[in-house]
């Protein structure tokens, strides 16, 4: 039942520099993931999650976020099946009482036995969490976590950056995820988007790369890791799509220029500047349900002054860019995603597809990727439910 | 396609001493299991039904019921999917019109070729049938069917015990079903059932052994072979559910002593005594379907001495029992096995649970299980089709 | 996820004289199949089909034909999600604006870079077509395309045949179909056909063979390649069907001989003649879609003489046989191969199965067919995406 995740060692040896990026269909571990948004958690409420394969047990307790596995050490039965909260700060089992502290895990009541000697020596996972910018940030690993900035976009944290956004899921794997978002030239599938109607976009149909290096790779010991997408400036951009020399199509010619500054990170998020309009910038998160399934975290930042400022940006958002471009906008990537994901469940994908000369950045994401990684998540991680004090 | 219910060799080599039952996904060959109940077998009806892993074809004919493997020898159809009965005591298959005798499984006549060689040389698997207590019980193996006294607990055959019941599909592998019935804690999750109100019954939380050998193994050469949960006699109850030293739980402090002598059997049957009420005694049958769900089938025996008894028992089953204990109890232990497959599905689990001092019973039960056992049922099994007579 | 259609070697040691067969679980390669009806394509149209596995798309231009692989070299996508076409003769992947030649699979132009390298040097997989009697035949293979008239039965492709018929989805795998078809007693399971009523047929129940070589093996090194049964002048018909020497049956006593030249023909065609009526020749194709299901094509072909005699068989056809005959009689093939497909589906069932004297047609086609056999399909065939030009 779990080595479903192996990939056939032919496949792996045929693509050896993106080893590590083809066994993770479960996703990277030893990093920051963002789960729910912050206000979908308000106090005293318990909700389950997945992540990685993974089932998560979610709290709020005094404002503080806690994060345990979702899956008492017992018997393995998930707590989120019938949740009993006697004492705040704790979870209870609801097969035997099996008590929990959710700040550090630890086995602190039986209630069927509470002479057990089992209390207070065993604790089950749990997950680091941070708040921050709205998001609910969990880390998914067994190492002392780094700094959340090192697994975020540059910019995203910084103090003036207010964000909103939403979060949907999708019947594709995080890496499909991730490659539609960072490919250049997948702008292709947005020509007719509802969210260039009004807005006055400039928004070509395709680049010819001039270069073979319009990427930038960020690689540093420390900071976070990943790639820019430099074709923007090392390209002709391509207004009229022809067949057979003749023009059969034509792009976008508004006068705003978009989407200029694009840039794809570890574990697995996307920065787009600006965008979906000049003072915003969207940074998108293709977060691992399982083998073939994504949450697609969307946000939107921008720069606020005031409490006027973030007032009138949540309106916009709600009224605007929440409805023409994370919904009509990205919808397209959705079902493009869902569309490719049928040939990306063979691992033969990895070998069967023609990258052309515009995908640079991606095959030097999945090296930097292989490379850099901190972790493959395995379904074996998630079966663990129970640990020595 | 055969080889599904097969476990990786490195988990059975750290499980070696539940070897066996680690193995047993489809549960053990070689004994009696119930099957319907008589009343939902008229005379004259044909009815399929499922039974480790195999199809049975049930029939009764001038009172008796016969069961066979409900696939014709010749190319594998199911008899069920258009039952065909030109003789009274045979089937015949609709395709070709093999035609076999319920009794011995002998292919007498093929109607599309009443001369073919094969007719009188070949037979169907049949499977012995023995009526008791108004449950079919049906012998799936290979050796001379021992004597059913051997295959269920002590008193259920006993000549004044009238039973009465009822059968329910749970998703849950049959094993899950045994150890959560014979699990003496698990009444924790009973702390608020519906059984509770109105029945003045002694209901404790939970309890703390004092003593290792809270059990006993029947383990004679002959007779029935299983565990008896002694818990009961070397224990203090728990009736303050305590979290940090708070009492935040009460148990039911009723005058009625109930459930004090448990015990599990082989092949997977369990009695409580007394249950639900202080003159019966509950027999509860886990019997495999496949390697994810079994067929519950709960029976209550109470000793009658005349019609009348009888005719009041049936009353007090149909209009109290059934729905408080059967229905409103045991309903929770449905949820509960539901909820610990998702677990026990993987192999892993066996190794990553963490079983405590009130488990001793389940796992003498388990070392009983994998070494007295008569055969392990595998997908092969299902899959003969004819014999030379 | 690509070995699904592996087969265990200790079956296949054991069967070795069916050993293609047994593996052909997608079908045989380098064939040429039906598809859609000519009628179901009008020009400018494009359709998805699924064919050994595999996903096509067809199109017709200019009253042609054409057959591509349903994905793009580049990611692997089905064009099919979202057709677009900018000019005839060629279609364009949604996703980057790769266009494709579907005479030749070539790809001319990358919307999005139309100065990629990649153009006039990569080409998709594209499949022969011949339209023939009102259906659309591809080839699905490697090889040089024999001629259409090796791939079907003798008589389909005669000058003045006339053909009509339907396609129905059956949830079994092909080779229960080509084997339920050519198998001369399944005629018991018609012997309460709605056909029967109103039309004068001579139909029994079965057949005793009074020869062991009552089938004549087609194989030639040119020409289509089949088996004919020749059961019906080698037998005794069997007209009272007994039980225990009591007559409980009886077959249909009409005066209309039919159906007394069967034969079945690579890759997996029937022909039936007469059929359903005196003046007509059922050929009907179970095509694989995948290894549980196929495409029952189904037709009935008539001499006509004038237009006249087509616009009489038009109208009869629809009123009458194709109710009649492929609806009515046929339903209880394509019910009794689901049936059998449960059992079918274990490769042990080629083991397992105990196959009879009027069977001795069906192990010929097995053995002819693993020993003339042009390929076995796999996963791996439908995987592959692009090739140098």
């Amino acid at each position: 039942m779990t080595r479903q995740n192996s990939v056939d060692p032919d496949i792996l040896d045929k693509c050896r520099q993106y080893r590590g990026y083809i066994e993770a269909k479960l996703g990277f571990r030893n990093y920051w993931y963002p789960t729910l948004f912050s206000s979908e958690l308000v106090e005293g409420e318990f909700k389950t999650h997945h992540l990685l394969g993974d089932r998560l047990l979610l709290a709020r307790v005094d404002g503080k976020v806690h994060a345990v596995r979702d899956r008492c050490l017992h018997r393995g039965v998930p707590f989120s099946r019938k949740i009993e909260c006697y004492k705040k700060g704790t979870v209870t089992c609801w097969y035997h009482g099996f008590t929990y502290r959710l700040e550090t895990g630890e086995l602190c009541d039986i209630i069927a036995n509470p002479k057990s000697n089992m209390i207070g020596r065993l604790r089950i996972d749990t997950f680091p969490v941070i708040e921050a910018k709205g998001l609910i940030f969990v880390f998914a690993g067994d190492i002392e976590p780094p700094a959340l900035a090192d697994d975020v976009p540059p910019w995203f944290l910084d103090d003036n950056v207010y964000v909103r956004g939403r979060r949907t899921e999708v019947d594709a794997n995080w890496r499909v995820g991730c490659e539609n978002g960072f490919d250049s030239t997948h702008i292709y599938i947005h020509k007719d988007s509802v969210l260039l109607e009004g807005n006055d976009l400039l928004l070509p149909l395709g680049s010819v790369p001039t270069s073979k290096e319009a990427f930038e790779v960020v690689d540093e010991p420390t900071g976070p890791v990943g790639v820019y997408d430099k074709l923007f400036e090392h390209c002709e951009p391509v207004f009229e799509g022809k067949v057979d020399g003749e023009t059969v199509l034509h792009g976008h010619m508004g006068a705003t220029q978009v989407a200029y500054n694009i840039s794809l990170w570890l574990p697995c998020v996307l920065r787009v500047t600006p965008w979906p309009g000049p003072t915003m910038t969207q940074f998108e998160w293709y977060v691992p349900i399982d083998e073939d399934r994504h949450f697609y975290i969307q946000t939107i930042g921008k720069t606020v002054e005031s409490e006027q400022d973030k007032a009138d940006f949540d309106r916009e958002f709600d009224e605007k860019w929440n409805e023409l471009a994370l919904k009509g906008f990205n919808n397209d990537d959705i079902w493009a995603r869902e569309a490719q994901q049928d040939y990306y469940r063979h691992d033969e994908a990895w070998l069967g597809e023609h990258l052309y000369e515009a995908d640079r950045n991606i095959t030097s994401w999945r090296s930097l990727a292989s490379r850099r990684n901190r972790g493959i998540q395995t379904r074996e991680h998630t079966l663990t439910i129970g640990r020595q004090i």
